[in-house]
C-alpha cells in the first residue's frame, strides 16, 4: 500500500521551447504568480480552518466511516444488491470510485454484495433495463441527495418504492432503504422518517461536486468492498503535500495557472484524456468539477465575465480513432491533460503480434501497457509538435489511496483557478432557469 | 412498423426572434445559400452514381445482409457470446447501435447469442475484466478493421487467439473467427488465410465512420437479434427524402447550414444531448463523425483553416446536473443538438411522487418520460433566453427503422458541411503523426 505522493505531474509539453511561443507557459510567467499563490493557499488554509468549504478538511475526519459502519454492520442477511441512487454530484464521485476500482475487486470477489448498481437518469427505458438486473426483494436502496428535493432522484425512488410496497413488509423497507441528505426540511427527510429509514447525514458545508470523500462516495465505495479509510489516506497525503507547497511551481497550483493562462490566449477547451478505461468514470467526475464550479457568467465583483473552459472526456487510445484529427488540425483551442497509468494491475505479453512496423527484436518484453501507454506519448508529442500543449498526469498504480490524491488534487486545483478567475468555485446560479421552466411545462403552464 | 420518416427537426430555437440576434439565424441569410444546396445535392447525387463515396448508396444494396445470414447459418451449437474487436469506426457503429436497441431486445429475449460484447480499447485492466465475462470455449470471435492494420485490434486479437488456442482445435478456431477487412493486403487478411477463418469483404469505397451500415454495422446487428434490413429501410427512407429535397431549408441541410453559420460567429463547440440513455452510443458515434469529417487543417484547394467545431456528447437529464451550468453561463460559444424520444416502449407513473413543486393536479397522467421530456424542453428555452441557440430532433420512437434514419441524416449532413467548409469530409491525414511516434516509442527510438 503506497504510503506517500504516488502521482506526478509531467508539465514538459507546456514549455515553449516543446510547444511553441504561441501556447507556450515561460517560467518568468509562472513566477509572476507567486503573489496569486501564496494568497490562494492562505485563503485555503482559512477556509480550512473555519469550515467555510468542508471539502478541505474531509480527508482528516473520520465521523462519516463510522457511521457507515454501523448501517453495513445492520444490514440484513440474503441481500445481494446495493442500489445507489443520486445525480449529479450524487453519482458521478461513485461512479469514479466503481469504475477505477471495482473491476479488481470483481475479478478478486472482496465486494460486499454481488451487485453495486448506481442509477442515475429518468430515462424510463434506461430504468426498465436498470430494474431487469435486479430482485428488490434482494436489494438495499440508497437514496443520496444533499437538498433533499432533486426532483429525478425523487421521481426514480418513488417509482421503486412503489415496488418495493409489493414484495416487502413495511418493516423490511425500513430495514433496507438508506437516505443521504442534508436538509433536515427536505421532502427526502420527511420521506425518511415516514418509512423509519436509516438516515446518513451530509455535511452542509460541502457542495455536491466536492463531496465524493463524505458519504456519498464512501458509503457506496465502502459496499463495494473497499476499505473507505484508504481512499481518505490517499487525500490526506495529497492535502499534505499541497498545504505544505511553498510557490507557484507547485503541481496543484500550476494546474490551475496554466489552463488559466491558456484560456487567455483562446484555450476555450481542457480535455479529460486518461489512457486507461477505468479512469472513463474519474474523467465524467473531473467534467462536472470544473464545469460547474468555473463556467460563471460574474466575477465576484459582480462584473459579467462569462468564463469557463469546456471540459471534454476522453479515453484513450479509443479516441484516437475519432477525436484526434479535430484534436491535431481543427483550431488550435484546446489543452489536454493525459492520465498514464504506469504499472497495470494486470497485463497481457504482445510478443506474438503480427505488425509491420515492428521487428521481432522490438516486440521483445512488450506487452499491452507498454503499448497504450506508447500511444499516449506518441500523441502528447505529436500534439506538442503541433503547437498544442499538454501536461501528463503519471499515477504509480490505481489504487484507492491513488484515486483519493486525484480527488483531492482536482478539487483544491478547481479552487485555486476560481482564485484566478475571482469567481465563486461553489455556487452554480445557471441551473435554476431550466429547473423553473421544466416546473411550468409539468403544471401545463408552457 | 413505421414506414415514412418518423423523425422531425425542429429549428425554433434559431430564430433570431426567439434566440437573439448575435446568434440567431434568420430565414434570408438560409435562402441565400439556395445555390451552395443545389450544388451540394448534386455533388451527393454524382458520387452516390460513381460510387466515389460508397455510403450514401448503402440503404439500397442488400449484399451484406445475404453475406451475413451466410455466416450467421454455420455458426456452430453451443456458441452462447459473440465478440467484436474494433477501434473507433469499427467500434462506435455497432455501439450505438447495441445502447439504442440491444435493451429491447434483452428484454423480449430474442438475440442470437446471450452476450454480444463489444471491446475496442488495449488497456489490459479493460481487456481483464472482459475476459472475465466470458468463456471464449462458447465464444465467436469478430475481428474488424477496415485497413487490416489497426494496431489496436491486432494487439487485443494476437491475445485472444493465444487463449483460444489453449482450448480450441484449429477447425474449431476457423469457425469460430470471423475477420471483415477490406485490404486482402493487409496482416489481417494474411491471418484470415492463415486461421481459415470467415472473411467477411468490407466495400473499399466506405470510410470507417461512415460504414455502419455495412457489415461493420450490420453483422454485430445480426448477432444482436436486428433485422438488419429494418436498418437500412429506414436509412432509404432518408435517403429518398433528402435526394427529393428542393431548398435550403431541407433539414438535412439546415442541420449543416445552420452549425457552419454559427461557427463563423465564434461557436466553435456543438453540444450532442440525447435526453435518453440508450442514444449515449449515437452521441458517441456522432461525435466521430463530425470531429474526423470536420476537423480539418487544409481546404481543398490547399489554404490553412484549420476549421472544426468540437463535438460533445452529453447525455440529458444526467448533464443537467454537471455540465448546465456551463452551458447556461460560461462563453457563449456553444450549440445545442437535443434528442427527443416521443414515446418510449416503456414508462412509469409519477403520479405518488412527492415534490413541492407540484400539486396533486399536475401530477395527473405524469410518467417518467413525461418528466425527462419536460426536462429537454425547460433546459432547451432557458438556453435560448440566454441566447443559445439550438436543434431539436424528435424521434418518433427507438427502432431499427428510427436509427437507420438517424445514421443517414447525420451522414448526409457532415458530407453537406464539408461542401460549405470546401473541405475533404472523408480523410483523416491529422492522425498519422501520432501513429509513427507511437512506433517510435516501440521501437525504442525514442
Amino acid at each position: 500500500m503506497p504510503e506517500g505522493n504516488t502521482i506526478q505531474l509531467d508539465f514538459r509539453n507546456c514549455d515553449p521551447a516543446i510547444v511553441g511561443k504561441k501556447l507556450g507557459i515561460d517560467t518568468t510567467t509562472i513566477e509572476s504568480f507567486a503573489d496569486n499563490f501564496t494568497k490562494a493557499l492562505a485563503q485555503m488554509k482559512r477556509w480550512d480552518e473555519d469550515g467555510e468549504y468542508g471539502f478541505l478538511s474531509l480527508p482528516i475526519q473520520t465521523e462519516a466511516v463510522d457511521n457507515i459502519s454501523g448501517i453495513i454492520d445492520t444490514i440484513p442477511a440474503g441481500i445481494d444488491t446495493f442500489l445507489h441512487l443520486g445525480i449529479g454530484g450524487s453519482s458521478l464521485g461513485p461512479i469514479a470510485i466503481q469504475k477505477a476500482l471495482d473491476n479488481e475487486l470483481q475479478l478478486k470477489g472482496e465486494s460486499l454484495f454481488n451487485n453495486v448498481i448506481i442509477h442515475e437518469n429518468v430515462d424510463p427505458e434506461g430504468l426498465a433495463l436498470t430494474l431487469s438486473e435486479i430482485d428488490l426483494s434482494r436489494t438495499i436502496v440508497n437514496v443520496v441527495s444533499k437538498s433533499g428535493g432533486t426532483i429525478e432522484t425523487l421521481a426514480t425512488f418513488s417509482i421503486i418504492l412503489r415496488k418495493m410496497k409489493e414484495c416487502l413488509s413495511s418493516d423490511q423497507i425500513s430495514e433496507r432503504t438508506i437516505i443521504c441528505t442534508e436538509n433536515p426540511q427536505g421532502v427526502l427527510s420527511g420521506l425518511a422518517g415516514e418509512l423509519k429509514a436509516h438516515v446518513m447525514p451530509l455535511p452542509g458545508n460541502v457542495g455536491g461536486r466536492f463531496s465524493v470523500l463524505t458519504a456519498v462516495g464512501l458509503l457506496p465505495a465502502t459496499a463495494m468492498g473497499i476499505n473507505p479509510r484508504r481512499l481518505l489516506s490517499g487525500a490526506a497525503v495529497m492535502r499534505q503535500q499541497c498545504f505544505n507547497a511553498t510557490g507557484p511551481h507547485d503541481p496543484c497550483f500550476l494546474f490551475a495557472l496554466i489552463p488559466y493562462l491558456l484560456a487567455q490566449r483562446g484555450v476555450y477547451t481542457h480535455v479529460l484524456f486518461p489512457y486507461s478505461d477505468l479512469l472513463g468514470g474519474f474523467a465524467l467526475w473531473c467534467r462536472q468539477l470544473i464545469a460547474e464550479s468555473l463556467g460563471k457568467r460574474l466575477s465576484r465583483s459582480g462584473e459579467v465575465i462569462h468564463v469557463g473552459q469546456t471540459p471534454i472526456a476522453s479515453i484513450g487510445s479509443v479516441d484516437q480513432h475519432s477525436l484526434l484529427q479535430l484534436y491535431m488540425e481543427g483550431p488550435d483551442d484546446k489543452f489536454f491533460t493525459f492520465f498514464e497509468i504506469e504499472k497495470f494491475r494486470s497485463d497481457e505479453s504482445l510478443e506474438d503480434m503480427p505488425h509491420p512496423g515492428l521487428e521481432p527484436q522490438h516486440k521483445k518484453g512488450l506487452s499491452l501497457g507498454r503499448l497504450i501507454n506508447a500511444e499516449l506519448s506518441g500523441t502528447a508529442d505529436a500534439l506538442a509538435q503541433a503547437g498544442r500543449p499538454s501536461v501528463t498526469i503519471r499515477i504509480a498504480e490505481l489504487t484507492p489511496e491513488t484515486l483519493g490524491q486525484l480527488f483531492y488534487f482536482f478539487e483544491l486545483s478547481t479552487a485555486y483557478a476560481a482564485e484566478l478567475y475571482n469567481i465563486d468555485a461553489f455556487d452554480q446560479p445557471g441551473v435554476e432557469a431550466s429547473k423553473k421552466l421544466t416546473l411550468r411545462y409539468l403544471r401545463g403552464e408552457q
